[in-house]
Protein backbone atom coordinates (compact mmCIF):
# COMPACT_ATOMS: atom_id res chain seq x y z
CA UNK A 1 0.00 0.00 0.00
CA UNK A 2 1.74 3.40 -0.67
CA UNK A 3 0.93 6.50 -0.63
CA UNK A 4 2.72 9.85 -2.49
CA UNK A 5 5.29 11.32 -0.78
CA UNK A 6 6.03 14.79 -0.64
CA UNK A 7 8.81 16.26 1.64
CA UNK A 8 9.43 12.85 3.55
CA UNK A 9 10.58 12.81 6.07
CA UNK A 10 9.58 16.13 6.99
CA UNK A 11 13.00 18.19 7.03
CA UNK A 12 11.62 22.02 7.05
CA UNK A 13 14.70 23.25 5.55
CA UNK A 14 18.62 21.51 4.38
CA UNK A 15 19.44 22.07 7.86
CA UNK A 16 16.76 20.93 10.02
CA UNK A 17 17.61 17.92 11.95
CA UNK A 18 15.21 15.04 12.78
CA UNK A 19 16.09 12.69 15.20
CA UNK A 20 16.79 8.75 14.57
CA UNK A 21 16.13 6.18 16.62
CA UNK A 22 18.45 3.34 15.63
CA UNK A 23 17.23 -0.30 16.98
CA UNK A 24 19.26 -3.76 16.35
CA UNK A 25 16.73 -5.54 13.62
CA UNK A 26 17.08 -9.27 15.37
CA UNK A 27 17.26 -8.25 18.99
CA UNK A 28 14.88 -5.59 19.06
CA UNK A 29 17.31 -3.56 21.57
CA UNK A 30 17.65 0.27 21.20
CA UNK A 31 21.15 1.33 20.34
CA UNK A 32 21.17 5.01 19.97
CA UNK A 33 19.19 8.02 19.01
CA UNK A 34 21.48 10.74 16.88
CA UNK A 35 20.42 13.00 13.91
CA UNK A 36 20.10 13.36 10.34
CA UNK A 37 19.45 16.36 8.00
CA UNK A 38 18.25 15.55 4.85
CA UNK A 39 21.72 14.89 3.28
CA UNK A 40 22.32 12.37 5.78
CA UNK A 41 18.87 10.89 5.46
CA UNK A 42 19.74 10.62 1.38
CA UNK A 43 23.41 9.33 1.67
CA UNK A 44 21.89 6.62 4.21
CA UNK A 45 19.37 5.39 1.66
CA UNK A 46 22.00 5.78 -1.10
CA UNK A 47 24.51 3.92 0.71
CA UNK A 48 22.45 1.54 3.10
CA UNK A 49 24.42 2.37 5.85
CA UNK A 50 23.40 4.97 8.52
CA UNK A 51 25.30 8.42 7.79
CA UNK A 52 24.31 10.97 10.71
CA UNK A 53 24.67 14.69 11.11
CA UNK A 54 26.95 14.61 14.32
CA UNK A 55 25.52 18.32 16.41
CA UNK A 56 28.93 18.41 18.00
CA UNK A 57 31.57 18.03 14.72
CA UNK A 58 28.96 20.14 12.49
CA UNK A 59 29.20 17.70 9.75
CA UNK A 60 27.96 14.57 8.35
CA UNK A 61 28.94 11.53 10.46
CA UNK A 62 29.09 8.00 8.79
CA UNK A 63 28.33 5.95 11.97
CA UNK A 64 31.53 3.28 12.15
CA UNK A 65 33.85 5.64 10.00
CA UNK A 66 36.37 5.39 12.55
CA UNK A 67 35.40 2.15 14.40
CA UNK A 68 34.57 0.24 11.99
CA UNK A 69 31.37 -0.65 13.36
CA UNK A 70 28.80 0.83 10.77
CA UNK A 71 25.17 0.26 10.67
CA UNK A 72 23.45 -1.61 8.10
CA UNK A 73 20.08 -0.73 7.08
CA UNK A 74 17.62 -3.27 7.32
CA UNK A 75 14.70 -1.59 7.93
CA UNK A 76 13.48 2.22 7.92
CA UNK A 77 9.99 3.65 9.54
CA UNK A 78 8.81 6.57 9.80
CA UNK A 79 6.53 7.98 12.62
CA UNK A 80 3.52 9.38 12.33
CA UNK A 81 4.19 13.19 12.05
CA UNK A 82 6.92 12.32 9.31
CA UNK A 83 9.43 13.85 12.09
CA UNK A 84 11.29 10.43 13.47
CA UNK A 85 12.96 7.92 11.84
CA UNK A 86 13.20 4.30 12.83
CA UNK A 87 16.14 1.96 11.77
CA UNK A 88 16.34 -1.43 12.31
CA UNK A 89 19.87 -2.09 11.52
CA UNK A 90 22.41 -4.89 11.63
CA UNK A 91 25.26 -3.41 13.89
CA UNK A 92 28.69 -4.19 13.01
CA UNK A 93 31.06 -5.20 15.35
CA UNK A 94 27.97 -5.70 17.62
CA UNK A 95 28.28 -2.73 19.49
CA UNK A 96 26.77 0.86 18.66
CA UNK A 97 28.28 2.87 21.68
CA UNK A 98 31.50 5.20 21.44
CA UNK A 99 31.93 3.62 25.14
CA UNK A 100 32.29 -0.09 23.79
CA UNK A 101 28.63 -0.79 24.69
CA UNK A 102 25.94 -3.11 22.62
CA UNK A 103 23.49 0.16 23.17
CA UNK A 104 24.27 3.77 23.93
CA UNK A 105 21.57 3.28 26.92
CA UNK A 106 24.12 0.90 28.62
CA UNK A 107 22.89 2.27 32.15
CA UNK A 108 19.34 2.20 34.08
CA UNK A 109 18.07 4.71 36.69
CA UNK A 110 17.45 2.62 39.29
CA UNK A 111 16.00 5.83 42.43
CA UNK A 112 18.29 8.52 41.40
CA UNK A 113 21.38 5.96 40.92
CA UNK A 114 22.42 4.90 37.37
CA UNK A 115 23.35 1.33 37.31
CA UNK A 116 25.06 -0.12 34.36
CA UNK A 117 23.13 -3.46 32.65
CA UNK A 118 25.08 -3.38 29.49
CA UNK A 119 27.87 -5.39 28.80
CA UNK A 120 30.97 -4.16 26.70
CA UNK A 121 31.87 -5.35 23.50
CA UNK A 122 34.84 -3.00 23.28
CA UNK A 123 37.56 -0.75 24.76
CA UNK A 124 37.50 2.60 23.07
CA UNK A 125 40.92 3.02 23.80
CA UNK A 126 42.08 0.20 21.61
CA UNK A 127 39.37 1.05 19.01
CA UNK A 128 39.95 4.99 18.80
CA UNK A 129 43.11 6.85 18.40
CA UNK A 130 43.92 8.75 21.35
CA UNK A 131 43.22 12.93 19.79
CA UNK A 132 39.92 11.34 17.78
CA UNK A 133 39.05 9.19 21.09
CA UNK A 134 35.14 9.45 21.81
CA UNK A 135 34.96 11.11 18.10
CA UNK A 136 31.48 8.80 17.60
CA UNK A 137 29.50 10.61 20.68
CA UNK A 138 26.64 10.92 18.66
CA UNK A 139 25.63 14.41 19.91
CA UNK B 1 27.17 -0.17 40.69
CA UNK B 2 25.76 3.96 41.27
CA UNK B 3 27.43 6.90 40.28
CA UNK B 4 26.91 10.08 41.69
CA UNK B 5 24.08 12.31 39.71
CA UNK B 6 24.51 15.71 38.97
CA UNK B 7 22.24 17.51 36.69
CA UNK B 8 21.54 13.98 34.95
CA UNK B 9 19.47 13.53 33.09
CA UNK B 10 21.26 17.01 31.16
CA UNK B 11 18.40 19.28 30.58
CA UNK B 12 20.57 22.34 30.41
CA UNK B 13 17.56 24.83 31.13
CA UNK B 14 14.25 24.37 32.41
CA UNK B 15 13.21 25.12 28.82
CA UNK B 16 15.40 22.54 27.45
CA UNK B 17 13.83 19.56 25.39
CA UNK B 18 15.21 15.89 25.36
CA UNK B 19 14.07 13.47 23.54
CA UNK B 20 12.52 10.14 24.96
CA UNK B 21 12.24 6.99 22.78
CA UNK B 22 9.03 5.03 24.84
CA UNK B 23 9.66 0.95 23.71
CA UNK B 24 7.27 -1.84 24.90
CA UNK B 25 8.85 -2.88 27.92
CA UNK B 26 7.40 -6.54 26.71
CA UNK B 27 7.45 -6.91 22.76
CA UNK B 28 10.61 -4.51 22.39
CA UNK B 29 8.35 -2.67 19.95
CA UNK B 30 9.42 1.14 19.94
CA UNK B 31 6.15 3.13 20.11
CA UNK B 32 7.00 6.30 19.82
CA UNK B 33 9.31 9.45 20.64
CA UNK B 34 8.64 12.34 22.22
CA UNK B 35 10.00 15.27 24.19
CA UNK B 36 10.25 15.96 28.27
CA UNK B 37 11.63 19.29 30.12
CA UNK B 38 13.06 18.82 33.53
CA UNK B 39 9.00 19.22 34.71
CA UNK B 40 7.69 16.17 32.77
CA UNK B 41 10.56 14.40 33.67
CA UNK B 42 10.16 14.81 37.62
CA UNK B 43 6.13 14.59 36.71
CA UNK B 44 7.34 10.70 35.45
CA UNK B 45 9.24 9.88 37.89
CA UNK B 46 6.92 11.09 40.57
CA UNK B 47 3.49 9.33 39.09
CA UNK B 48 5.20 6.28 36.96
CA UNK B 49 3.39 7.34 33.90
CA UNK B 50 5.25 8.79 31.11
CA UNK B 51 4.86 12.69 31.52
CA UNK B 52 6.40 14.52 27.92
CA UNK B 53 6.40 18.17 27.04
CA UNK B 54 4.04 19.20 23.87
CA UNK B 55 6.40 21.05 21.60
CA UNK B 56 2.79 22.12 19.43
CA UNK B 57 1.29 22.35 22.91
CA UNK B 58 3.57 23.93 24.50
CA UNK B 59 2.51 22.21 27.80
CA UNK B 60 2.97 19.35 29.56
CA UNK B 61 1.20 16.22 28.04
CA UNK B 62 0.17 13.29 30.31
CA UNK B 63 0.34 10.37 28.09
CA UNK B 64 -3.55 9.01 27.48
CA UNK B 65 -4.87 11.85 29.33
CA UNK B 66 -7.30 11.91 26.57
CA UNK B 67 -7.33 8.21 25.08
CA UNK B 68 -6.85 6.65 28.83
CA UNK B 69 -3.81 5.08 26.86
CA UNK B 70 -1.09 5.94 29.93
CA UNK B 71 2.33 4.35 29.68
CA UNK B 72 3.38 3.04 32.68
CA UNK B 73 7.00 3.09 33.36
CA UNK B 74 8.72 -0.27 33.92
CA UNK B 75 12.54 1.10 33.53
CA UNK B 76 14.24 3.69 32.33
CA UNK B 77 17.82 3.89 30.66
CA UNK B 78 19.73 6.59 30.05
CA UNK B 79 22.32 7.44 26.63
CA UNK B 80 26.14 7.39 27.01
CA UNK B 81 25.51 11.88 26.93
CA UNK B 82 22.74 11.84 29.32
CA UNK B 83 20.65 13.88 26.82
CA UNK B 84 18.25 10.91 25.69
CA UNK B 85 15.76 9.24 27.70
CA UNK B 86 14.91 5.44 26.95
CA UNK B 87 11.40 4.52 28.67
CA UNK B 88 10.80 0.59 28.64
CA UNK B 89 6.57 0.88 29.00
CA UNK B 90 3.65 -0.81 29.68
CA UNK B 91 1.06 0.32 27.59
CA UNK B 92 -2.15 0.75 28.31
CA UNK B 93 -4.73 0.21 25.23
CA UNK B 94 -2.21 -1.57 23.54
CA UNK B 95 -1.52 2.00 21.30
CA UNK B 96 0.62 4.69 21.66
CA UNK B 97 -0.56 6.26 18.78
CA UNK B 98 -2.85 8.89 18.34
CA UNK B 99 -4.13 7.15 14.79
CA UNK B 100 -4.89 4.10 16.63
CA UNK B 101 -1.92 2.17 15.75
CA UNK B 102 0.52 -0.29 18.64
CA UNK B 103 3.70 2.50 17.72
CA UNK B 104 3.61 5.27 16.09
CA UNK B 105 5.78 3.70 13.54
CA UNK B 106 3.34 2.14 11.87
CA UNK B 107 5.14 2.88 7.81
CA UNK B 108 7.84 1.59 6.55
CA UNK B 109 9.87 3.22 3.78
CA UNK B 110 9.86 1.14 0.94
CA UNK B 111 12.12 2.33 -1.67
CA UNK B 112 10.24 6.09 -1.77
CA UNK B 113 6.71 4.70 -0.41
CA UNK B 114 5.26 4.40 2.78
CA UNK B 115 3.59 1.05 3.33
CA UNK B 116 1.07 0.37 6.20
CA UNK B 117 2.61 -2.51 8.50
CA UNK B 118 1.08 -1.91 11.76
CA UNK B 119 -2.32 -2.86 13.38
CA UNK B 120 -5.08 0.01 13.72
CA UNK B 121 -6.24 -1.00 17.57
CA UNK B 122 -8.72 1.49 17.80
CA UNK B 123 -10.68 4.07 15.74
CA UNK B 124 -8.93 7.71 16.54
CA UNK B 125 -12.73 9.29 15.90
CA UNK B 126 -14.02 6.72 18.95
CA UNK B 127 -11.53 7.92 21.29
CA UNK B 128 -10.81 11.34 20.40
CA UNK B 129 -13.22 14.16 20.49
CA UNK B 130 -13.96 15.69 17.27
CA UNK B 131 -12.64 19.12 18.39
CA UNK B 132 -10.13 17.45 20.09
CA UNK B 133 -9.10 15.31 17.15
CA UNK B 134 -5.26 14.56 17.22
CA UNK B 135 -4.50 16.29 20.30
CA UNK B 136 -2.23 13.49 21.27
CA UNK B 137 0.16 14.29 18.73
CA UNK B 138 3.52 13.50 19.79
CA UNK B 139 4.81 16.62 18.14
Amino acid sequence: MGAPLENIPNFESDEHLLPVVAQDAVSGQVLMLAYMNREAWEQTLATGNAVYFSRSRKRLWKKGEESGNVQRIKEIYLDCDEDTILLKVEQAGGAACHEGYQSCFFRRWDAGQLTIVGTRVFDPTQVYSQTKSHQEKPS
